[in-house]
Order: structure tokens, then sequence, then C-alpha cells
């Protein structure tokens, strides 16, 4: 049995990011892969439990960025081991909605450490990198514009213009940091043009590998 | 104001930490200071909603020591940053029920990077480096009749005598390789004699530095 493949797929909010994973899996599925779909923070019992405790931090207290780091990568370690590491091992597809460059991103820019979150970061990832990282980018009063449009927001998404752009910046300078790994797509087009990019991409660089 | 003074209480289970804390803090308070008992993991409400999530982890499954160690950080991050932190700023002194060494200690044994655990907490402790780090030191024996005597248990002690053993060996290099910060003190004596060992370290090294 083969060792499957890691998807992971990453943006700011609104970018698109679980549209092209509801239509990816489908494709993927059809051309007889067995693809699991999972998200982060979260996909364990353990991790979802992390998730909620840094969404909705109990009592009037907040949690500062460095505890969030910690707390994602505690989840994320908890994911790798239970769910993706497996998966993997059994040959299958996985695609994660988010992974550990949005904890660099994120909690980079509330002020951690970035050689801290690398460090943790390889620990943690150790059994699961990504063998591609689709990062989708899209000018960011567009993509405002959709999150409002969809009427859903959490602690992250209430926040200020300058906020969204040091995500976008900071997306992209990962990318350019790793460009065998990371793949920056446009997401200001059509869903359809931006599936038939991820897929022409996966076709070119994971497939075969 | 002057910065107060940080003292950590290290040692297995059973080792009298607790018992030496609660009359530790009775001599300091009479002598006019200002002090705070606290513990780890928790210590806050954030910190302690994590201790709970690490000791009674939901459903049918386990935190790797991974896991464990990020979440001991991410507690310990909100520990330093609300409670300890702010109590040495106004010039009050803080014992702490277990610290990082802790986390070292345990999850090391577990299997986590010591590097990494290294690295996380300098980051996590930058604003709280203990003055005094006592180590409660003794024969695993001696301390598991203690703790069988008291009757109470948790995940962290029903664990087989040479888990002890490397607990207490791992804690006696810590101390080595920190001379300065770590004094190792016989616990396996009076918990008079105890106190008055440690009194005389803090009276040499702490309280007038
Ligand atoms: N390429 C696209 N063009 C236009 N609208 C899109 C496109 N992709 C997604 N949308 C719409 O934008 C909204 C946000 O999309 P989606 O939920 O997939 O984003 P997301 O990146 O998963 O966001 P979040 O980070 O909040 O989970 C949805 O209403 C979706 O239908
Ligand atoms: N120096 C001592 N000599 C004899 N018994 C002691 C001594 N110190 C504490 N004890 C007793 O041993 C038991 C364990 O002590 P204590 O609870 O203080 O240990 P601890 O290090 O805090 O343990 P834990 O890690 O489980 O919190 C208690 O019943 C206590 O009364
Ligand atoms: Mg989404
Ligand atoms: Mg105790």
């Amino acid at each position: 049995m083969s060792r499957g493949r890691f998807i992971t797929i990453e943006g700011g909010e609104g970018a698109g990011k679980s549209t092209l994973i509801r239509s990816l899996e489908q494709v993927l599925e059809a051309r007889g892969l067995d693809v699991v779909t999972t998200r982060e923070p979260g996909g364990t019992v353990l991790a979802e439990e992390i998730r909620n405790l840094v969404l909705h931090p109990p009592g009037e207290t907040q949690w500062s960025a460095l505890a969030e780091a910690l707390l994602m990568n505690a989840a994320r370690a908890d994911h790798v081991e239970k769910k993706i590491a497996p998966a993997l091992a059994a040959g299958k597809w996985v695609i994660c909605d988010r992974f550990a460059d949005s904890t660099r991103v994120y909690q980079g820019i509330g002020g951690v450490n970035d050689t801290m979150l690398q460090a943790m970061q390889a620990e943690v990832t150790k059994d699961a990198a990504p063998d591609i990282t689709f990062i989708l980018d899209g000018p960011v009063d567009e993509l405002l514009q959709r999150r409002t449009a969809r009427g859903t927001s959490d602690i992250f998404e209430r926040r200020p213009i300058g906020f969204h752009t040091a995500v976008r910046e900071r997306f992209l300078e990962i990318a350019k940091a790793a460009p065998d790994r990371c793949k920056v797509v446009d997401a200001s087009r059509d869903p359809s043009r931006v599936l038939e990019d991820v897929l022409s991409v996966i076709d070119e660089r994971v497939s075969a590998s």
C-alpha cells in the first residue's frame, strides 16, 4: 500500500477554501481515490475540544496569541496522530481546510516569535508534511464582501481591514519561502476556474510523485 | 516598588510540595511579605480549563505526550501573563506548586524532544523566570508510601515504580544543569526540617538578591 497524499488549503476568511474542498473531494473520489476531508483547528474529538476552547474562551477573559499558538499545535498534534497520519498510511488522500501555515500567519501576526512557531510545527507535523499547499489569494475587499454576503462571523473575522491585509501578505511570504510545497491560486475568479487550476497542479506535481 | 520573588516547588508525587508550600506561606506572611500561592497546571480560569482537559480527556481517547506538553505550556502562558507576572510586578512573592520543570520531566519521559520543550518554555516563561526552584527529592518507595497513605490518585500517579524513578532522575539532572536556580532538598525528613532548609536557602540566595 503506497502512502496517500496530503493536501492543505490555506487563505484568509472567505477566500473559498470550504467551497473548493467540496468540489475537489468530488472530483478526486470520481477518480476512484479514497478521500478524507478534515479541518483545523479540529478534526478529532480532542482537537475539537481545543477548537471550542480557543474560539470561545470561558469567563471574561481572552487567550494571548502565544497561548493560542500552543493550543492550535496541541490540537494539531492530536489531529496528525489520530487522523491524518493513519489515513495517509492507509493510502488515502487527505484534504485539510487550514493547517500549520494558518497558525504561523494568525498567531505570528499576534506577535508570536516565528522561530518558536516553526520549531513547534516541525515537531507536530513530522508525520504529516503536506505534499502540496494551495494558498487561495485575492484582493482583501473582494473576499470581505463574500464573507459579509455569507453572513457568518467569529472572533477571527471581526477584525479591521489592515488585519486581513496582513494575513494576505503573510501567506504570500510563506508561499515564496516554500515554492516547492506552496502554490498560490487566484481566488478572485469563478469557483470552477479555481478548481481547474488546483487540479492541474495536482496532476502535475502530486499525483505522479 | 521592587519586583517580588518567584519560587517554584518541584518533585515527584507525594514528595511534600503542597505541605511545604502551606508552611512556607505562613512563615513568609509572618515576615510581612505579600505572598501568592498558586499551582500548575492551573492557576487561572483558562489554565484550569486546560488542566481539566489534560487530566480528564473526553471520549475514549488519550493525549499524546507532545499534545500534553503543548497544552501544559498553553496553560502556563495564561498563568504567567495573568497571574504570576502581574503579582511579581506588584512586589508580591509568588510560590508555585510545580512549574516548567515538571513539563520537561513528565513530557520528556513521555518522549517529547527536550530541545523543543526548552524552546517553548523559554518563550512562555520569559516574564516569569523563577528566582529559585526547590526540588523535593527522596527515595521513590518512601514517597510512594506517603501517596498511598494519603489515598488519592490521578492519571500521573497510577504508574509503575520505574516511571517514578525516571522522574526522580530527570529532576536531579535538571538541578545539576542549573545549579544557580535549583536547590535539591532531602524530602525524606520531617516537614519541619524540610521547611528549615528551604528558609535558609531563601535567606541566603533570594531575600537579599
Ligand atoms: N470563487 C468564488 N467566487 C465567488 N464566491 C465564492 C467563491 N468561492 C466561494 N465563494 C463564496 O464565498 C463565501 C465564502 O466561501 P467559503 O466559505 O468557501 O470560504 P472559506 O475560505 O472557507 O471561508 P472561512 O475561512 O470563513 O471558512 C461563500 O458564500 C461561497 O459560496
Ligand atoms: N516531610 C514529610 N514527611 C512525612 N510525610 C509528609 C511530609 N511531607 C508531606 N507528607 C505527607 O505526605 C503526603 C503527600 O504530601 P503532599 O500532598 O504535600 O505531597 P505533594 O508533593 O504535594 O504531592 P502531589 O504531587 O500528589 O500533589 C501527605 O499526606 C503529607 O501529609
Ligand atoms: Mg471555510
Ligand atoms: Mg500537592
